[in-house]
């Protein structure tokens, strides 16, 4: 085979670093495989010499981080990705995530692979812009429960819009369920905020959930702009995460929500790191806020790993716009001081059940919940 | 909130079977834990009293595995999935997906939900009708590696073809990359196979990989069948689950791919059983054939939890059609009379570098494969 192949690629390369467990040399050769597995997936003494060199992942620095577990790198060159998140994300974990033992830590992206990936439209400082909202931590809330009518969830939603929630959103179960239909729902709820804005002055916005079919999920979004809604909320662990990239046209910020992907991130040796999962590819995938469970809520997240999301949404990724960590979960208001510590203003707080456990009533609650963010 | 509240629902329910882990009360409590956050999301104490009764999900048996695992039966209102795929994963693992020591063992479905699922169009008979082959187990290989032009490929899949090859895949990760761009591979690696057929008058079928961009991926699969492909290979882990179905209107066989999926079934206390996962899933998906690591190759999978995966893959779903299995990975020619022991003539068997290993050449070693599969 080899003397038909002509190769002219571009020679830039980006780069994954793998955790992977076993004793050095067990580790060195599950490093070796990863560089197979997610390029050519053939036997080595197969592969043709040019693909070797060129196709095929490259060990760029191998470090142990204690006896049982090392640090690979491994660069691909960009052609693998072949111009798509879907084959990128195919090169950095495809078919190794069926391999025990190796873990995404972190994605070093390249120009030319980030020029493929424009990212959030909107990102941490044209959300701020967008919802007014210059300094202080920015505020959610969720309508719920499932089973509500349109009209009574509308109802909700103009109560949290008075009291003062940035963005209302859906609860993440809330899709085209007949008790309270997609179309009847966004349009109530979308009314709903746009009323209370005219009365409190303030920018709040309806992030109507929709996650849905393949077919349906575009014209949902537009449908849900048009309606008046002001951010869409997605859960790609259920559509795919490129459906995200593909969302950035409709023009609304996007909040990304976990659902199905806890399996991703729950094993310390497999799958994704925290900061990979939750932080760096929701943020290429083009989402504006990342929503993941709180530490210390009714998740197993760690404050180091919920920490660690919000680096990955801030940190340096080729240019990429940093996002907003959106942690939420069975949070309380007595938690907020302990995650200002942790998270530092750019965050959003998304408060659901705790706001109607707070006593007084909704809207005092939320009152109560803003003038805490007023004074961070 | 009550009074607002009427319901007028049909009483269907489907169920899911979870494995918790933990000892009894602790046990129970998460199996409480999931009928309200795969539901309502919300705390008990405020659930409105008809929301509890009809939304949230309801236990209808809490089984001892051993000291430290119980088996929860959970049933749901239909209309919690809202008439989708999307919305039903959601129900049946969204946000549980997170916390650990849940596992999904078992979906049991309902006649509305199979109704709004229509399944496999092919499923196990169909596909063995469309490519002319009764009894036998099925042949499959992969065109690889990457990094070969669109017509190196093409030659080898006329070599596979002519050999007796049933189905000639794209290897996952060939996606639109220079090397072979999917337009000309799909066309030279097509031509290829329908000129072996011409001359071997057998029915061989070429299934390209269109796992790409959301919104490119209908598109890719209908140029396929333009161009004379046969099938079509897509990893859902990727794409998300729900193109399969919507692939269904294409009218060529489908089979699914593990990339990025792994995850789900490493953990035996998180995520999926192999029997749900790439048994049910995939099936309820559409996908008429399930590609999986087998036994005893470069990954990790057990003899039983393979033999889970077709026992998945045919057991009685509310009436969906039953697939094919498809073990690879890793597999070699030895391991054919093991792997019918295990899995009955009712699989295909997945070979991919191991017929490039087998020494002589490469028709003669499919020629030699079919042989061995003609006399099963």
């Amino acid at each position: 085979m080899n003397s038909n192949i002509v190769m002219n690629l571009s020679g830039e390369r980006f780069k994954v670093w793998y955790r992977v467990s076993g004793e050095k040399g067990e580790a060195y050769d599950k490093a070796l495989a990863i560089c197979l597995e997610q390029t050519v997936e053939f036997p080595r003494e197969l592969v043709p010499e040019v693909i070797l060199e060129q196709i095929v992942g490259r060990i760029e620095s191998f470090d142990p981080i204690d006896d049982d577990h090392f640090m690979a790198c491994v660069s691909y060159a960009v052609e693998t990705a072949g111009g798509e998140l879907t084959q990128l994300l195919n090169v950095i974990f495809g078919n190794i995530s069926i391999k025990p033992g190796i873990r995404v830590e972190r994605i070093e992206l390249s120009p030319r692979i980030a020029g493929m990936l424009p990212g959030p439209v909107f990102g941490r400082e044209g959300l701020r812009r967008y919802l007014g909202v210059p300094k202080r931590p920015l505020l959610c809330t969720a309508l719920k429960p499932m089973g509500l009518s349109a009209k009574a969830l509308g109802e909700l939603a103009y109560q949290f819009a008075v009291g003062g929630i940035d963005i209302i959103k859906d609860d993440h179960g809330l899709a085209n369920q007949p008790m309270a239909p997609f179309s009847e729902r966004v349009k109530t709820c979308s009314e709903a905020v746009q009323k209370a804005n005219h009365e409190t002055g303030r920018h709040s916005i309806y992030m109507p959930n929709i996650t849905s079919s393949y077919s349906r999920v575009m014209d949902l979004a537009r449908e849900a702009k048009q309606a008046g809604a002001g951010g869409l909320l997605i859960a790609p662990g259920i559509t795919g995460l490129d459906v995200i990239r593909e969302l950035a046209a409709v023009g609304l910020p996007i909040f990304s929500h976990p659902a199905l992907q806890g399996s991703y991130v729950l094993s310390p040796e497999n799958g994704f790191s925290h900061y990979a999962f939750f932080g760096q590819l929701t943020r290429m995938s083009g989402a504006d806020g990342s929503i993941f469970p709180n530490f210390g809520g009714r998740f197993s997240f760690s404050r180091e790993e919920c920490r660690s999301i919000a680096q990955g949404a801030f940190d340096d990724l080729s240019g990429l716009k940093p996002i907003f960590p959106v942690p939420g979960g069975g949070m309380t208001l007595e938690k907020i001081p302990e995650m200002l510590e942790v998270y530092g203003r750019d965050i959003v707080f998304l408060i659901g059940g705790g706001l109607h456990q707070q006593g007084r009533d909704l809207m005092e609650n939320c009152s109560h919940l803003l003038k805490l963010a007023e004074a961070m």
